[in-house]
């Protein structure tokens, strides 16, 4: 079944669930969920509607049009998509494989991750094996010392060119420079492994050893400019104890990352995410 | 801010949401939280709905007359509720203490369990200084052998003198007749200390430690005649090793069992809960 | 069973295991538990064990002296508790009752946490009837400006005066002096109400629902001079969603903030934690 | 560093950690692990030792030689191994793919599963590519009706010819007859799509939605002639609500199942169990 997913975030106000439910019942549309959710402190109201599109009897132009007048006379702001376009997924990588491993296997072999991934990139050339394996295209784009901006140009240029709409970070250990994260605004998941905001940077399982933490977690969020500030999409966390060093953080912590990611990954491609400044709403289906 | 709560079941059509809301917002209500769920299997639609009352200017009767008449054109089952009106809370006990406490705290320290405990009711002594410390009277109804629809009979009595709206079965370790049961359809709360539907019956703690399981867990469940059956409202579990013997299976389930009871009243308080043959909709908010 | 448990720190070397063991199978002693851990980056050895004393034929004092000379020759540090001295604890509150309440019922009811409570102590009489349930004398010290080291002497007055091993802070919602934290030095058990090292310091729920966690959590550590420092014993976590506001996140709080502190108290109490420089070394039993 | 690893299984008595701990001083070797425990209720003592052997003056056989006359003296049953042995593991898969990518993940790529895998196993074609992927032979042996045994046989064979030491059943769809698990007793781990004891038999995702529970998991046991009453290694689970559908469910426990099993495959290669009745010690470590 074709749906139609509408993401709709709106000043709130008596009267919007009304006014949006009778519009699609007018136009004769089967709303299949309608969630919603009203933030009291900013006064915002937020929504997700999926509307059953299977015998739509106008073009995806018509009804878009259609929507896009309606929204004006309500002021909505909104996203609309349809659950029969694929989406296009660039994954980039460093040197680890848990991540992305999880990324394809459920893409290509669950199938419960439901996207297209034209292509992996990276700075290193260690997991273009990985890549053969399930028989994507490998870009290796090493960083030279100053070379960091004309590194990113490159892989902006493959990111265009496959028309991506989500680019994953899954353990890629660069910093990407204010210009490129402006450009897929909204459209960069990075996953950082640790709880944050506990250890934010680097090397976070050491540092979460030395403090003696009893559990350590992961956390996946839209990247922005400032580093593991971003909006967070999901976490997790697991039980340690003074038993475990930081080699077994490190090894029980890439089990909750590669979940963690997972999960938000599917929340985005899914169309279940709204952000509303550093926080996220994301609905359960 | 005053509310009333909706909970409403019906068949799954095109055009509920919409006529539900334009219902309320022709009423000028404002509508605070609407949440919907449909069963595919069955064909059923649910949703919750919350408007805010504080303004209405029909007296209630006249808002309930209004309603029940709109709800009969479209054939809907519902409840309304008023979130200013306390409910009346029984609380049946044996001998532990743990779950009585916990709801004990929560209601009239914590007031987060928002209700009226007029009664305790058990069929032994043991707890009657807890009661005492939260002043509220103790009835001790023991059980003779024989005796037990006599020992009913007490305790039935006491519960339609104290107009009791929910019995917490709080570790209340008799079987209720089925007459009791009916009367009380949907508004008895007990708590199983297993992870059902492991473990049904009796000593479970112990069938779990010589069974090795890894995990235990607790289950509240609204009673049916069926014991250990009926429809699950809410399940925690915690991670135990080989070293935690029985009853240290004891103590740690205690936690659990308290947690995951308290949690099952209140969303039942709260009027979160549809029952749908032996699956509940427990709506988030 | 009356049972000596030894809590034991070493330079690790060869022969630790066959020389302590050997010494109390020499003494004809059964061990009943011997737990290590080995910290490889510090080259320390820790260990624990318990022995049962119940048919011992030496005093006390003869068992001591015997245990302490081997130590010597062996240069090991320990402490040695004995089970049937039970330990008494003072519970310091302000204004919140959760953490109080889960330590007097396990305490006084549940009777699965071992110890005395002579006193409770708060810069606040809110908590007075709580005290007076459980029938324990609570004083009231307020806080006046400039008279903080006053009021904490009248603090330590009692502490002394009823021979305290454990200092609780139970939300106490006080920063205590060096001094003070030098005298008890751990023996002091905080519970902050956040996942340390996320959000210390004040207001951690605001803070946490402003940031877009997706769980949270509580710590109990030793008090240290610096604040939410200490070396942690236990920690545990919640997920929330968006729909959780700040006063949610309080409530859902106050469940994980108890247990967590009544665990780590029930650690301390069966001498199952020895602490290593910021870490805490927690045997499983 | 090369370990010798001893799994320990004996009467409790006095002098046992004296005695075997001694056993190890004198030879001169150093004790990096010494793990107990003790079923009070079947008087038994339990106990792992882990030993570095890297500097020692003997062969192999003559230490085996040697402490096997010293447990004889003790009457210890125990089992040795050493940590530079690689294991041989055989993956037997039907058409699920979920659980085997993630052993092979391990394995392969992650490198924190030490082990060999010489081989797949599957009763269909379906999961040749994977095996490619990884580049491992697989053996695809369908069951054609009245040929259970036949089918068995080749399996054993290969078993044989490669000197398997483990068996995984990695949602391998078939009951495997008494004669094949006791060749291989202890030796077989499977994985239960279901939080066992509940859920026992086929389909279990199905009947737990039907049952309505609030959370799913999935067991890891050793398999014995009684299907799902196995000694159980390893459990987890997750929360879900109403929304979740079958097929979530099917989606969400993949996810648990292999790390489940992947943790109890680990498990086993570290030698850290030691089965007893239907219980198992997993020792942390």
């Amino acid at each position: 079944m074709t749906q139609a997913i509408f993401l709709i975030r709106s000043m709130d106000r008596k009267g919007l669930l009304s006014g949006i439910s009778t519009y699609f019942y007018n136009k004769n549309f089967n709303i299949l969920l309608c969630q919603q959710y009203t933030d009291d402190r900013e006064n915002l109201y937020f929504m997700r509607v999926c509307v059953d599109i299977s015998d739509m009897k106008m073009t995806r132009k018509e009804f878009s049009a259609s929507f896009a007048e309606f929204a004006r006379t309500l002021s909505l702001e909104y996203s609309l998509n349809f659950t029969d376009t694929p989406q296009r997924v660039a994954i980039l990588v460093s040197k680890t494989s848990h991540c992305l491993y999880d990324l394809l296997a459920h893409a290509q072999d669950e199938r419960d991750l439901k996207c297209e991934i034209p292509l992996i990139i990276s700075n290193h050339p260690d997991l273009e094996n990985i890549a053969d394996k399930f028989r994507i295209p490998y870009f290796c784009f090493p960083v030279e010392k100053g070379g960091e901006l004309e590194q990113e140009k490159l892989i902006l240029e493959q990111l265009d060119k496959h028309h991506i709409d989500l680019v994953v970070l899954a353990r890629y250990m660069r910093i990407l420079s204010k210009d490129f994260i402006d450009r897929y605004a909204g459209r960069i998941i990075n996953i950082h492994h640790a709880f944050l905001p506990a250890f934010q940077g680097g090397d976070p399982y050491r540092r979460a050893w030395e403090r003696g933490v009893k559990m350590i977690g992961a956390t996946a969020h839209y990247a922005t400019v400032d580093l593991d500030e971003g909006p967070i999409i999901e976490q997790d966390v697991e039980r340690i104890t003074h038993e475990d060093g930081p080699n077994d953080l490190k090894r029980m912590g890439k089990d909750i990352e590669r979940r963690v990611l997972t999960r938000a990954v599917r929340a985005h491609l899914q169309h279940r995410i709204i952000t509303s400044g550093r926080r996220t709403i994301v609905f359960s289906r």
